[in-house]
């Protein structure tokens, strides 16, 4: 039986800068299908149906049935890593051992979860009940193709996990002092007025943009929009552009525009927000023009997050801080469709140079999937 | 005795595109020193002593001198003129007439005027004092060797008018309907914040500059610097730029910029309002660095604007309005040694394409300027 570190170093040892294909998923496969795993294989997104792209993306969903009526639990999760970037002391994608670490691209980020999920399910029987992977290639990329596809496959074959594992690495200091039960939505709102043109000698011959939209900003900025809820923190807005690109220093601009960014809580939907900046914008003669990244998501904590920290506390000692901090990960999608939470490794060198996982942490967290796999499974 | 239109056309006929140089100096000056005229010609600005350039200028000083103990009345100008642009009817430097129109750029703004004034003077006899012309190539470029360097030159030869006439092209409608008692002074402020940049989902750890920038921005927009005075309109303060040049969305900008433009009266100076906005910025946190690029002048009315307000009603019938709209002149510099006023053309072309001049405009320009200057010699 191979270990979670034998599994990792074989992840990694395939190149996936995302969006990964081929060979990861070929590794991926070869672990599971001995493990009586079906495993189906799509690309998505291949068709120029998408005007800015996006695809071809390579997906994987592999499931082992249980007994009819069996309850079905699903790790969740990506094989492609981000661009290893410069200055790594070894090559990012030749997995390394060096004293305790194991360094390599995705080593927690998250091909070594990953590795630790199938080693886990290694030491589930079969009879446990329904064991799912949904795996993407595309959850670093624009992901419009990734777990959003997956979903619609699994829609499609009938396919509905009861509770969904994300591996990404939530743990910060030590494996185990962290999972999420939520993340907080995001929206980006470009913003803009429109004026006209004219001399600083002669402003009542021109209208001037640019007094409306710090008028703008200035209500947006001081816009509290909540005190935060019981799991997260107080939603927030930046201001992340300003652009008149006016290099005459006696011309009144003919347009002044911004951008802003909002990471908001379950108080908002990225519609909500987009509305009410969009009134703002319009009431100071402007406007606004939303892109939502990702909607916020929060699990309860309860029956799901308690097996997590039950196995968690089990195999550490420690007891799990439940956080909704963070950017957003694809627990964004699959909130959909299950209750959704997300443990992994320690995150400190994720999207870094020198990628590294303690080798024990890869053992560690093999134990604490199998033994909430199997409370999942067990009800 | 050439007409005013024969003077204009030959000095539209020498191309001078800012800085001038050259021929249309040599045309001016055969056409004064026929008249009397002591005429020096002189380049400022040559040697690379100014980081930023503006030179070389070439500047000219005419004098021709009247009795001992005469008054001294000098017309001021500029030789130098915009670039044609695109779309003329005609080549912007070969004069043209069609119809009642002169075409040909520096038509009004100044050649025309400085014509007018050469046939002025033509027509004054040198006994009734001493006349003489300030003429530079570089009043529509930066102007830092032309008008400045013309009055050091005459402080060091001891020259000092006791009015000057400045025949920038000031009347709107018909000849004659404005005149320029005074110029609003012109200040342009960079201002910026700078913070620590840092990701939009851990604002904690960064500090945006930009909500900063908009809190200075919107209390410099709501200043009220003034409500005007009995010559001058209210000042004003136009934002003209703003500016972060972030392309990330997720990024929190480390700094946020601005630029201002001030055109104010006589109840301020350069240094009072960059004084004013500085405070301003640095309590909001941020810079301010201003550019004074002219300071406000006023001409009071009274004996000087009288002479010529009767010489403009003597030959058109008009009563002209006395004005300090508009932009900057070099009257900002003049203002220093003598009183000035500014009187000229119609200004309706000036800086267009086919810029042009009513014919009868520049014998009845020569006319007021002979009436003006006789009144003014004889005190
Ligand atoms: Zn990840
Ligand atoms: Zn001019």
């Amino acid at each position: 039986m191979p270990t979670p570190l034998d599994l990792a170093q074989t992840l990694i040892a395939c190149p996936s800068v995302t969006p990964a294909t081929g060979s990861v998923f070929d590794a991926l496969e070869g672990m599971l299908t001995p493990l009586g795993f079906t495993v189906t294989r799509t690309v998505d997104g291949e068709a120029p149906d998408d005007a800015d792209g996006g695809g071809p993306v390579e997906n994987l969903l592999a499931i082992r049935a249980g007994p009819e009526g069996s309850r079905h639990f699903a790790f969740a999760g990506h094989l492609d890593v981000v661009p290893p970037g410069e200055g790594w002391h070894t090559d990012a994608f030749a997995p390394e051992i060096r004293g305790d670490l194991l360094y390599g691209r995705g080593a927690v980020d998250m091909k070594g979860s990953i590795a630790s999920m199938v080693a886990a399910v290694a030491a589930i029987p079969a009879d446990a009940g329904t064991i799912s992977f949904l795996i993407t290639g595309d959850e670093e990329g624009p992901a419009r193709h990734g777990t959003v596809a997956l979903m619609q496959h699994m829609a499609e074959a009938g396919v509905a996990p009861d509770l969904i594992l994300v591996g990404e690495p939530t743990s910060v200091n030590r494996l185990g002092d962290m999972m999420k039960i939520g993340r907080r939505g995001s929206v980006n709102i470009f913003l803009g007025v429109d004026g006209t043109q004219g001399h600083v000698a002669y402003p009542h011959l021109a209208d001037n943009p640019a007094p409306k939209l710090v008028a703008m900003l200035a209500e947006l900025d001081a816009l509290v929009l909540d005190e935060g809820t019981d799991w997260f923190q107080h939603s927030n807005l930046e201001i992340t552009e300003m652009a008149i690109g006016n290099p005459a220093h006696n011309v009144i601009p003919a347009k002044a525009e911004a951008r802003i960014s909002i990471r908001f809580n379950d108080l908002h939907s990225g519609a909500s927000l987009s509305k009410k900046v969009t009134e703002i914008a319009e009431r100071h003669g402007g406007w606004a023009r939303p892109i939502i990244s990702g909607e916020p998501f929060l699990t309860e904590p309860g029956a799901f997050s308690n097996m997590l920290a039950d196995a968690i506390r089990a195999e550490t000692g420690i007891e799990p801080e439940l956080s909704t901090s963070g950017g957003t990960s694809d627990a964004r999608f699959l909130k959909n469709i299950a209750p959704v939470i997300e443990f992994g490794l320690c995150n400190a060198t994720m999207h870094k140079r020198d990628e590294a996982v303690a080798v024990a942490d890869l053992d560690t967290l093999a134990r604490i999937y199998e033994r909430v796999a199997r409370a999942a499974l067990a009800g």
